[in-house]
């Protein structure tokens, strides 16, 4: 026996959940791993830690500087702040053992070392689909994504969502259009948009050196209101003669067309020339989605278009597009916002309470139970029936099964629905009927 | 474009899977999964880094020798090596949230820095479950644990297993009645039986003081053959007068009675007097778990009681009982003893090929197909039929459905069966319906 107890914590910014909350949380990866792979999506898994090499092959930015570290030895290990880098050296080091288009799903947890605050997570899980071709991939993969989170935040019990699409190639021809050659820089305050509002971004365009004719320029366009019909009607009236513009435009056009041939309802999915997604990497393609009726959690599940998945670990050139969903804080917003509580949520379908000497009996009601896969606990302690009750209360259990002499004898048994209060005498035939179809 | 490329690799003693090999693994865990449930165990997951004071409060041995620090800021940190520790803090630190007996299963990643060798792995997945009491837990639980260890490798496709069943009590009490003091060290000896044989074991008990005349007489107590109930009258002959013996014995003989009534059948237990666990906090039952045709695979799911298992973060005593299945070992060397292959797995029902200008016509069919919960896919490249027919071959997809004109006009669809290369012309009704009923 110790003596001195160290205080039983977790790390801050790691989410831990109790029992009745972590089954909402594992539905929610259920549904959308179901999702993903009625969608034809392969699941992969890699390994935590890879080389730090591996993992900052790109290097620079934010990710160096949130890296956990892993000692043990010699080698510089990391743990994974992302699952697209890990699929990255996964394309590149199976390559001859994949068959392309590859498509993969990978749903696991990644590491980064965030400011502590609320709602962000240092550890957190993410739901990740990719497309990934071989030299080339077509621009249908880009119309499918769509449907898959569409299925997906449908799966979820989400009605009224929006994917927000545009197309990185508009934005890139349209900026070179106007002579600016830093729109890198510009597209990540353009980004903002939504977040500063329209005065700060033009107070921030015009630190950078842009002047304002060409703002207003940037204004009129980012700015424009429209279905998507007028918005492609409004892009092409600009006249722009400019190669990128005009693939980008074409791209967006035949995305737009296939997204509503792929099953996405005209209401879920919108142009939005803001959408720029902040990373350097996405080349065509970009998406993001929202909860209307939160506008406040902001995107949950972005994604898009990229040129060259693993030029830091290969020559192959491979083209892909994908999305992500940051599941964590999803789940937290969700609770936060009270749209997910933990009220309903049962795995436990029933509790066996033996009386007296009644031990054998129950069992064999817990093994008939479980062998009609109803999942079944047995209350096996010393108690009094009124700390048995109470017990199958706390664990919010929807049926207890009593059995005790008159029971056994008659082989009728007493089912207390624990919601209702209400009791029923059943044959267990009757009992496996009932609580089999309360799935 | 980088030009110098990073060798795309995993760090040695990690497993990494292709995607016909991961829906494998992955089946393992659902049908783990599955089992626990089933058996009213609720799920926990708790974080992979941890405080290092927290992970190590109990200290020493090989543990703190094989952990993976982790460094960012300046709290020790680690990542967790078991997923009985996490356990231990998450039940003292949620203690007044749960309700006792508490069952929890956690199927997870933990890491350990062991010497790299074939077989080993530093990254795996454990499958554990533990049933902890507040105070006391009855003896019934150490019967119940192997109906669960019965029923999960019986789901896992197993017939031919013995889970072998001991108690610590019982070779404490026999031990403390030969005046033998350090018998923790003796069953470390003891339990290497099974590797070393008899005779390495009389030299190791020699040269840590044992005599010949007690060497002989724990010779005959752990070489003792013979089914459970000629095991426990043995026991009772032995007239060992020792209150931990006697408490050990009644224990077994409870649980060997009612491991029956919870439905493991006679030839699937046995009483094994050899078995002792290394680890020394287990204080009662004890179980390994063996495959009969795969002796040299080692025991496949261990376990046991134990009486106090958050002792270093608060005075509640918490007894529990549990077992653990390392299932990236498990399925390591399943797949070595060629017991499992991927050739039958399929995630994917059915690649949709358009031929020609069918694409939209076959994007329709895919929506029907995946409402109809049909995991479908549709070739969507550019490319020659010939290399698509090959592309399907490739991702082992059981069915292809192939849209052109004369399927659009007729309504009338040719579905390959790629397994007998068979064409069949069906409606989509019909194909609905034979893809539905070959899950």
């Amino acid at each position: 026996m110790a003596d001195k107890k160290v205080n039983p914590s977790i790390l801050p910014g790691f989410m831990e959940l109790l029992p009745n909350e972590q089954i909402l949380f594992n539905n929610m990866i259920e549904k959308v791993k179901d999702s993903y792979e009625r969608y034809g999506f392969l699941p992969i898994d890699t390994p935590v830690i890879e080389k730090s090499e591996v993992l900052l092959a790109k290097g620079g930015g934010e990710t160096e500087k949130q890296i956990y570290k892993v000692v043990k030895g010699d080698t510089d290990m990391s743990l994974r702040f992302d699952l697209t880098v890990p699929l990255a050296r996964y394309v590149a080091m199976h390559f001859h053992e994949l068959s392309f288009p590859f498509r993969r799903y990978h749903i696991a947890k990644v590491y980064r070392g965030e400011k502590n605050q609320k709602g962000r997570f240092r550890e957190f899980y993410q739901a990740d689909i990719d497309i990934i071709g071989n030299g080339e991939l077509s621009i249908l993969n880009d119309a499918e994504i769509p449907s898959v989170i569409y299925t997906t935040f449908k799966e979820l019990g989400f009605e009224n969502f929006t994917i927000k699409i545009n197309n990185r190639k508009l934005l890139q021809g349209f900026f070179e259009n106007l002579n600016i050659n830093n729109y890198q820089e510009v597209l990540r305050i353009v980004d903002k948009l939504e977040k500063i509002g329209i005065e700060n971004v033009r107070k921030e365009l015009l630190e950078i050196g842009i002047n304002q004719e060409k703002y207003e320029k940037i204004r009129d366009f980012i700015m424009f209101e429209g279905d998507n019909l007028s918005t492609l009607s409004f892009l092409k009236e600009l006249k722009i003669e400019n190669v990128t513009f005009s693939d980008g435009l074409k791209e967006l056009e035949t995305v737009c067309y296939y997204i509503e041939k792929f099953g996405v309802p005209k209401n879920n999915f919108k142009i939005d020339l803001t959408i720029a997604r902040g990373l350097d990497y996405y080349t065509g393609t970009v998406y993001e989605t929202f909860l209307n009726d939160y506008p406040k959690i902001g995107s949950i599940c972005s994604g898009g278009r990229y040129d060259n998945l693993s030029e830091f670990y290969t020559n192959q050139k491979l083209p892909g597009v994908g999305i992500s969903i940051g599941l964590t804080r999803l789940f937290y917003q969700l609770r936060e916002a009270g749209i997910i509580s933990a009220d309903n949520e049962k795995l436990i379908k029933a509790l066996v309470i033996p009386m007296d000497d009644y031990l054998d009996q129950s069992i064999e009601i817990s093994n008939l139970l479980r062998k009609n896969d109803i999942s079944t606990q047995i209350y096996l302690e010393n108690a009094k029936m009124s700390k048995k009750l109470n017990y199958a209360n706390k664990i919010n259990v929807p049926y207890v099964i009593i059995v005790g002499e008159d029971e056994v004898n008659s082989n009728i048994y007493t089912v207390k629905n624990m919601k209702t209060g209400e009791q029923t005498k059943m044959t267990i035939d009757d009992i496996i009927l009932e609580l089999s179809s309360r799935n």
